[in-house]
């Protein structure tokens, strides 16, 4: 049984959790409250001295940084692949879920927000048009990249989830988050529309995790 | 022959260089000058719609996004592998490289000092200040990971040059850039200092490139 520290709103968690339910693996869940940086104690770095989540505990091996973290476990379980057959339809994958994974995602991270309230002094208005910036111009680019693939089906590449949807749906859960408008993106929507009615994504929804904040 | 479209300051370009070098692949280069933004240009956004170099044209395909190419790299042309042989070592390799390519270099990047110059008016200082906390917390986390790799030889992961010295390098060109003091990080600098002895890396560098200034 597999072990997953991770966040219930952590984007990274959310991608490594999809992949597991799209792998079919069991885990078990240990959540690190980032609103409390548990991250940072002594506890978690000795396990992530980035105090960084997700890690993820397999075959007594503690794994760190969700893309190498995806990248093992196609590897290790190459059943259910979320990788093309084809070089070049990997690569493609691989890119889509670099334009997030790299150019999006971490630069609206919880630590970098942090520091522009606290150290650049920037006002809650001028950080939601800091996400908006860069989710807009990174979601701009992918819905180009999208709409020219004559080949696409239901996901982000051909007709079965990939890396890139595992990337794609956390990052389109932000945008809602941050109240972008999505409508200039009518394949990224399409996308995250038939993800979420697929039980592998459904599950893995942040506010469908055990440390999620309850609501009546 | 390969076509690379990069810049000669990139640090996603340079990782791409130093990659096709260690494998010995020939290529052509074709500056894009990000000074004056022409990956901002049409004529190149027909390449690349997220207008971010470096786009590598091999086999007729255009590969995006250099976490991507180096995978695909490395499955085309398995020679000179940069990745070890066994599933917990590719994990390692790859999760370094994602410390670098995720969680720092993206952060620096121009277009994000951009935004805080000119619409956050953030000053030069605070501006140095800034990439030095990304790189200095990227970097900690990294010297601790290396330092506690028992066979660690003089690469980032045992005796052969893996993708994990591809980021690496190019972050500390970077570093340097921004006035790091690197002292806190002997394993890193020990790294880095081997691997500019070798030809792979000194001529991928920033300023052996034919699109880098000329000094007298």
């Amino acid at each position: 049984m597999m072990t997953l520290y991770g966040y219930f709103r952590s984007g990274t968690s959310h991608r490594t959790r999809i992949a597991l339910n799209l792998k079919g693996l069991d885990y078990d869940d240990i959540a690190i409250n980032l609103a409390q940086d548990e991250q940072l104690e002594d506890a978690f770095k000795a396990i992530n001295p980035q105090g960084l989540v997700p890690v993820l505990k397999a075959d007594d091996l503690l794994l760190y940084q969700s893309p190498a973290i995806l990248e093992w476990l196609e590897e290790a379980y190459p059943e259910h692949a979320l990788l093309p057959q084809d070089a070049a339809g990997r690569m493609h994958v691989r890119a889509l879920s670099a334009m997030i994974g790299c150019d999006i995602h971490p630069i609206n991270n919880r630590r970098i927000l942090q520091y522009l309230r606290n150290e650049l002094s920037v006002d809650k208005e001028a950080v939601i048009a800091w996400c908006n910036r860069w989710i807009t111009e990174g979601f701009a680019a992918l819905e180009t990249r999208l709409a020219a693939d004559k080949n696409r089906g239901q996901f982000c590449y051909g007709d079965r989830p990939t890396f890139a949807d595992c990337y794609l749906i956390p990052q389109v859960s932000s945008a809602r988050r941050f109240k972008v408008d999505l409508s200039a993106y009518p394949n990224i929507v399409a996308i995250d529309t038939h993800c979420r009615t697929l039980k592998a994504f459904a599950v893995a929804d942040p506010m469908m995790q055990p440390d999620a904040p309850k609501h009546a």
